[in-house]
């Protein structure tokens, strides 16, 4: 952890641990050219998209295949060494900085469609597939992969983070999406969790264990999620609103009826305005739901009829339509690019950015409130949500240089989790927990049930070698 | 295990535990009238809709209170008696049978609806709380549970075994539907897990591992669900099919083509015979499709052309329309008693079943050799499936006395589960593993996933005294 402060929720980590030179020989006679100690490469490999400064890995093996996974953590642990999974770098918690020392693996390598089994609706892949480009391999299938976080991420990594974003509303996270998986354990061995079957009871549910457990309980090596048909009609519309609270409000009630929306983004009027900029476009600088209906085209009428009827009664203005679908994806790519728009808006900083989620009834309570405290703090930010599932994101953007804001950001972000926790809800909808919500989890979820979670990860890693200092910090 | 003659896949188990005189004096202290030793409480408890022998507990306790479960697992901790979870006896794995010894903790009394939050759509209970009691509590909301495995089951008992059946091929099974837990250790100690926000990233999915952890990690003591708005429109039908072949086809078409169907059972020709017999209806006896279509009024009316466009291709009778609620409960209830229908079709018998569970494509090859293996045998069963999710059921119908039958019936059991492992499938989709499936377990998962599973029991149970002997022999 490399804060200029102390932040109050950030744990200390235990000192990096030495990696001794025998490993880093024996990782280069194992490897050759795909291990590097080179520091641009070390230095790529320990840091993510979070505002923590770098954590370097001592060296980086770029894995080809499970064999090359199992053999780099076999050696590690060996000499009782951290390794790391790397895929492209995309988390938002510090995931990937090797704060507590040790070598990542990076797994960007291990991009194979395995097998696309079409007709069960299944697809298996190696964890270094981004998710754009398993959609680019089943499209001819007439399927599609609808998870979606934004970011181009790996397979692994979105599995390893239980990862969501938009469409998460209608289909569901990673935690519903994977069927399977195969897995390097702490000392190499190769497991493999669940079928492609699509239900099972067959003992422990070790796949949802290691769906979302950041890397700290194995390496994914294999992965089978579920494919859905394409839909037959697709509709995008955007409705803006007067006040924010007629946006949320409107995304409260079309949940409630059991709308099946398959997106339901809100922007608010301040991140309107860093995509205009950054995308060239020029949307209504107002608070915003950008939404996407699926289905039969009887269907999707229906969805549109009943969402304008709450849209309209709540205050919205007429829909908007993406007629096209180029025009549909400029503004997809605009939603995903909200992120760099809202960096992007004031250069040189960072982003510290929220994941709050709560159920769907508290969102108005929870969006609300925070957004004004941010205001009234003057701080730089953007907003984001997935507002059908009841998760949005503050991104407070700090120079990085200045501890004030950093301290500023962190304790609206504390400000926040902790009403968040008070409305029934969770700390990190998608992000994960990382190296910066171990106290916020302890909050959340109780010491009995954080050691539970830690008895776990002893009994399965005696010696912490598997991403240490994540979710837990010792 | 007290089968009368050894059936290869079934492990061996430890020999039961003393229950010392000085637990049953505290329990007594502490429980009063709560607390029963008489004989025919304990054999009510010591048994379950399997065909395995009577194994009771030493004692049953009465919970009626979280404090109660705690007080009663704290107390069996100290003296490293096992403690088994009790609802209302509907397990078809022996789950529920006293193998190593130890008390029995009925949670039946804890039968609370604690918080309906409609806004939500969520609803916490105690464990006690059955399906059709939960449904009946939460009607006049608009919203229902629909997981509904054919047995009035409660809500722990489902979450402890992952259940799932009728309407899970839409709703999805306990897996996807249980929200938060609140669970005690096997220290007695209460922690929580999860929250009501519908996503989260927060630390391990301690909430997805006790689903389905069959009483052996914790004991449930609430549970939060999912509710859905009571569908628009409902329509059921039945399609008949000259074969086996034609329903199975059928089904695996409309899965493909992503038709949302709430639900899709399969019946053969002989099961409906014992149906109509039963539940004193005239259904054609031949293989049939029972199917439920949920939705808008609009959406019902496509869903049912697509499907019946597939059923008369593919060799399917007109659609026979339940045209009132009372007719399509009527059907309904039949399905549900298919169960006791094939059981009374033999007096005397007692049913060994099966549960395998495989990739859609492949559910064809599963189910016809399935059925005419036991054709072949000659041996009298049922067969009803969950064919929406690749799930099915056979039902041998054993005279318990007859040692040939029950191997034969194990035989066939075996044969089918290696099938349905081969075909990329599952043991057990919905039944949990309990006595009967363990040997299974390792085939299907191999020792690593095995040997995982084990580490995180002894990591969380080190004395063995959570309903031992289940999933895990020893």
């Amino acid at each position: 952890m490399n804060a200029p402060t102390p932040i109050a929720h950030l744990q200390p980590q235990a000192a990096p641990r030495d990696v001794p030179q025998a490993l880093l020989d024996a990782l280069k006679a194992r490897f050759g050219t795909q291990f590097s100690t080179a520091l641009v490469v070390r230095e790529q490999h320990g840091r993510d998209e979070s505002a923590f400064s770098i954590a370097p890995p001592a060296a980086v093996v770029f894995a080809e295949s499970t064999a090359d996974v199992s053999d780099a953590v076999k050696l590690a642990a060996q000499y009782k060494v951290p390794v790391i999974p790397f895929g492209v770098g995309s988390s938002l918690e510090g995931h990937l900085l090797a704060v507590q020392g040790g070598i990542s693996i990076d797994v960007s390598r291990m991009n194979q469609v395995l097998s696309i089994n079409a007709e069960d609706l299944t697809v298996t892949v190696q964890p270094g597939v981004t998710r754009k480009a398993l959609n680019e391999a089943v499209k001819s299938t007439g399927l599609f992969f609808p998870i979606d976080p934004g970011a181009d991420a790996t397979i692994g990594g979105m599995s390893a983070t239980r990862a969501s974003g938009t469409n998460a509303v209608r289909y569901g996270t990673m935690r519903e999406n994977v069927l399977a998986l195969e897995v390097v354990t702490a000392s190499g061995e190769v497991i493999r969790t669940g079928t492609r079957a699509k239900k099972s009871s067959a003992g422990y549910d070790l796949t949802r264990l290691m769906v979302g457990s950041e890397g700290t309980l194995g390496v994914m090596t294999e992965v089978t999620v579920k494919l859905y048909p394409l839909p037959e009609a697709v509709m995008a519309a955007t409705c803006s609103f007067s006040s924010l609270a007629a946006a949320v409000n409107t995304t409260i009630a079309l949940i409630q009826l059991g709308v099946p929306i398959a997106r339901c983004e809100l922007l608010d009027a301040n991140t309107i305005r860093a995509v205009n900029v950054h995308s060239k476009l020029s949307l209504r600088e107002s608070a915003m739901l950008l939404m996407e209906f699926h289905g039969s085209p009887e269907g999707v009428k229906e969805q549109v009829a009943t969402v304008q009827d709450i849209a309209s009664d709540l205050g919205g203005d007429a829909f908007e339509w993406a007629q096209t679908p180029e025009e549909r994806t400029r503004l997809w790519t605009a939603r995903h690019n909200a992120y760099f728009a809202g960096i992007q808006s004031r250069p040189g900083c960072r982003a510290i950015t929220t994941d709050t989620c709560v159920p769907i009834s508290r969102l108005a309570d929870a969006l609300l409130d925070s957004v004004t405290e941010a205001n009234e703090a003057g701080i730089p930010y953007f907003m984001v949500g997935h507002v059908g599932d009841g998760n949005f994101h503050m991104g407070y953007l700090i120079d990085p240089d200045s501890a004030d804001e950093r301290v500023l950001a962190e304790k609206l972000n504390t400000q926040l989790v902790e009403r968040a926790l008070k409305l029934g809800g969770t700390c990190t909808g998608e992000h994960g927990v990382g190296l910066h919500k171990m106290e916020f989890l302890r909050t959340e979820a109780g010491d009995g049930a954080v050691d539970m979670m830690r008895t776990i990860k002893r009994a399965l890693d005696p010696d912490n070698i598997l991403n240490p200092g994540k979710i837990f910090s010792i």
